[in-house]
């Protein structure tokens, strides 16, 4: 089961260990393979920033296969597994008379890619925003080439309103397009 | 003469002045008309930031029209016009691997409108953009109700690639779109 919260301090190690393996493949994200843990965090929960987490918990006590209810050790066995598989943040995307629009960026350990990890966080991310007052979202930097990123966006309602040609230095494709997506929240 | 040159410390007045009017009336920048000096300048002079000035200085000494040389009173009164009547900032857009695409904001006084400041400012930043090794230029918010400036960024090569609907509060015609236009530097 994945709960999806508010990130705490606590939390710092988890999210830089998964920036730095979403950074470190240059082919999806802005940040620099180098970027050091310091200015990671810094974005990552700056002043004007909602900093979330998806943690993976263990489901209830269900009855096991033989049906008997797991015991003590089991149960043990999967409170190690609760841990932080996601962080997204979201934000104003201007200030002033932009600041009605919000933004987000959404990182998932390598671990728990393919679970829905990506897609639970930007349906929560949507209703956070809606909740915030935010009246529309915009992603300033789609790397078209993440095409699995490109076609979830595209499945929660976002539409490619721009392609910046060249935006992204792909470490193996060289420049690439970088798509900038948008989505009401209003009706 | 317009003269171009990096800003100074010297040149913060003029420049706050010039901000000041520019976004106090709410219908071509994404400030706030109450953006305070302070905000103001820290963005202007980001550490990441090159800034220049444009001012206005006395042409050469001519003839008057009734043949004679100006005086040197008169020169003094050419000294006092000597002013800085707009500015531009030039940075990454990005960082790490977007950092080779460019991004640039605008300010003219208001008593220096059309005269072509706008367009020498943008003639020299694009110069700039280039010698400091960018591939591209891109302006991520222009309001499409500032139909001028729009207008003089196609004049010189940009063209609108992103269109972001009603994100733009303006205080006389509501939610307006704003465009992303985007110029190569390369060939």
């Amino acid at each position: 089961m994945l709960n999806i919260r508010l990130a705490t301090d606590s939390d710092r190690d988890a999210i830089w260990d998964i920036f730095h393996d979403v950074v470190a493949t240059a082919d999806t994200y802005v940040f620099a393979p180098n970027t050091s843990r310091e200015e990671a965090l810094a974005y990552w929960f700056r002043e004007d920033t909602h900093t979330y987490v998806a943690e993976q918990v263990p489901g209830k006590l269900t009855a096991s296969p033989t049906g008997q209810l797991q015991d003590r050790s089991a149960s043990a066995a999967l409170r190690r597994d609760e841990h932080v598989v996601g962080s997204y943040v979201l934000r104003s995307n201007r200030p002033g008379l932009g600041a009605h629009v919000s933004n987000a960026s959404f990182i998932v350990a390598k671990s728990a890619r393919g679970l829905g990890v990506g897609r639970a966080m930007g349906e929560h991310c949507l209703s956070e925003a809606r909740r915030l007052g935010f009246r529309a979202m915009q992603f300033n930097f789609v790397v078209s080439t993440n095409e699995s990123a490109v076609h979830l966006w595209q499945q929660l309602g976002f539409k490619i309103v721009g392609t910046l040609p060249g935006a992204f230095r792909h470490f193996q494709k060289g420049y690439v397009d970088v798509y900038v997506m948008f989505r009401s929240l209003v009706d």
